[in-house]
């Protein structure tokens, strides 16, 4: 095997044991010692692939994201060519909240991360960046919903924008079993019945 | 002072160090040593007070959510007699989010108690049953407007509770400042709007 290819394949595969760790056992847990622990290796092993544990926070963040578009891409082929706007959006969103076991890992990492990212000016940075390019494509995407005739024209794309992002409040909802995932669901259509015309 | 009170009144200051631990330092700083520290107390002293972290936090997030009802009570003696049902609602959803230090230190406490939550069965049950008792105050409110006749009464009263509750989600984005407070304020009032028929 390439040494560069086994490199990244080593990453990835400490990158899934931190996401077990803060999947498992909580971010109180996430140093980087118990993160060695369980990918099996060493500190020394560690420090050899990741020079220090924001450096790891910051590749596992960027794994998932990547994670989740490969998930999002792979659903959407099945959408239709191309795929409705509303069917976008909707999987989109629903994807970003913890209704099965990879999108939990996501959002348990996620909200691990945005509690250091509020005493860490670079991961702070980098966390606003990639949020605000996700929020911006999402606000082009309901432009041109607007523009093709979807979305009543009145309506301010950026407000909509927001209001949909906002609904990702549902993950700690259902993270505490305070609203049903189906309920989630049947909420989240209700929001983009009203948003969509057609 | 009798002694009841000053046993009050000491668990409150330490209740206090603990906001100001979560907020200033982060989640990872949670330990009763870095709260004794930061309460100018001895570890010993404070294991008086409180036998185990779970019971300290657990303090700390009743302590809060009594200042923020109380916060919410005094702006709502401020609304006219009997209040309108939509600043109600607005005034609860907004006191939820960090849009001023207080409720910047008690949201950052909720996040940081939320993921303590995920791993340990006991903080899950009280938090779950004290949001569940938020979500049915909320649906009362939703249930009473609609029979008022301020919402239509074609619109579903737990969906409507649901999409306000998500609405919590706009706490992240604030504190990444992705989206400005005046921005969330625009949607919130926008969400109110078409809810509200009057």
């Amino acid at each position: 095997m390439p040494k560069q290819v086994d490199h990244r394949e080593r990453r990835e595969a400490i990158a899934r044991a931190l996401w077990r760790v803060v999947d498992l056992r909580g971010v109180q847990h996430l140093s980087l010692r118990e993160i060695a622990r369980e990918a099996g290796i060493s500190h020394g092993q560690l420090q050899h692939y990741f020079a220090s544990r924001q450096a790891l926070l910051t590749f596992a963040m960027d794994f998932a994201a990547e994670q989740t578009t490969q998930r999002i891409s792979r659903s959407l082929e099945q959408l239709g060519d191309p795929p409705h706007p509303r069917d976008v959006l909707r999987l989109t969103l629903t994807e970003m909240l913890p209704l099965h076991a990879d999108a939990r890992a996501t959002s348990r990492m996620n909200a691990a991360y945005v509690l250091e990212a509020l005493h860490d000016e670079e991961v702070l940075a980098r966390t606003r960046d990639a949020m605000a390019k996700g929020r911006a494509q999402m606000e082009g995407l309901i432009r041109r919903a607007i523009a093709d005739g979807h979305i009543d024209s009145t309506r301010d794309p950026a407000t909509e924008t927001d209001l949909l992002l906002a609904l990702t409040g549902f993950a700690t909802l259902i993270e505490l079993r305070v609203i049903d995932p189906q309920d989630v669901l049947k909420a989240v259509d209700q929001h983009l019945d009203r948003l969509f015309d057609q």
